[in-house]
């Protein structure tokens, strides 16, 4: 949960809350300890909006409204346009939810998985839908800022001059010259990628032309 | 791995593989059966082609390229067009990799995370590697067979038929009937929930024209 910056836990009737869950919750015992317990389903989900049950178990008929879901990807999707407190419910690690449990819910959601062995563990749903949520409302951060169009172009000139020092065959020179552009285009090289290549290329082709002389 | 169809576990100079570990891997024994084991790391990356490092500790600085990270959605797209054996590097549960490990790597790949707590754990991380490059090479099953424009004319008209029953009032009416549209235009409904659904519009419309005459 706090990977991925969720804060609030509702238990329903859980077991002990023992020293080995703070263990296992490393740096997100704050989690643990502001956890809200509740002794009935009804009275977990009472202030609850719009709640999920997460579900492996879906029904293969189009019949049976209450076991067919949304798929996860579509679900984090769909979820951007509701307003007001969003529950995810999970299940019991051996047992999952019942039927009517299921039916308390506004969606069931189910993550795909291979058809050989569908059902996840709980700790690994959390983490899926966790992670699926905080990927949909989140910026990815580019951390490269990619070089422009006049740094691109003293790329390849570095890089053509490196094939003249090299008395590179003209015949297969402009192919060459292509499949470096095709190259860098697909590793989009960041400003210290370029200075770095630049300062390679450049010095080698420069030894290679004194050489020469 | 069974979950997302993976098969092949490497392992270097693990621990003993107890009891508890098949415990953990419920049906999923195959893989821990079938797992190669290791003496030292180069001999385990000795046939991989593509040798992704994962990790959640990335560089702040562009200059240091090692452990500059692609992040994991970005990741999922390029290794679409990687041929050969890819492997997937995890580290060790409480130090991760070493440099000189993530430096035997082709790539650097990083889980997104929240800030606030950004290293998951070994078996959360596996998962989503793995769910994420499940999910790019899966088409995700759509059960759903949704109705034509027919069905939707037909859905449309009986709806109104319904505003009619109620002697909805004539100046709400337009603006109710596209929301309704609007309505079933986000949740596109399924030919059983259409059938359903106009067996109760249609009936409680003849209903309320009987109770008129």
């Amino acid at each position: 949960m706090m990977n991925f910056g969720f804060t609030d836990l509702y238990l329903v009737n859980p077991g002990e809350i023992t020293d080995e869950a703070y263990m296992r919750a490393v740096h997100a015992a704050n989690i643990l300890d502001q956890a809200l317990i509740f002794s009935t389903f009804d009275k977990a989900i009472k202030d609850i909006d719009f709640l999920v049950a997460t579900s492996a178990k879906e029904t293969l008929s189009e019949k049976k409204h209450n076991r067919s879901p949304v798929y996860l990807p579509e679900f984090t999707q769909q979820i951007q346009q509701v307003e007001g407190t969003i529950g995810l419910l999970f299940g019991r690690e051996d047992n999952g939810l019942f039927n009517e449990e299921i039916a308390a819910c506004d969606l069931m959601v189910k993550i795909p998985a291979h058809e050989e062995y569908e059902t996840l563990n709980l700790s690994h749903s959390v983490g899926l839908f966790l992670y699926s949520i905080f990927l949909d409302n989140t910026i990815i951060p580019q951390k490269r800022t990619p070089i422009d169009n006049v740094e691109k172009t003293h790329l390849y000139d570095a890089f053509e001059s490196l094939l003249t020092a090299i008395n590179y065959p003209s015949h297969k020179y402009e192919k060459t010259l292509v499949m470096f552009k095709r190259l860098m285009s697909r590793s989009m090289p960041s400003k210290w990628e370029y200075h770095t290549l630049m300062g390679v290329i450049n010095t080698a082709a420069k030894r290679l032309q004194q050489r020469k002389k």
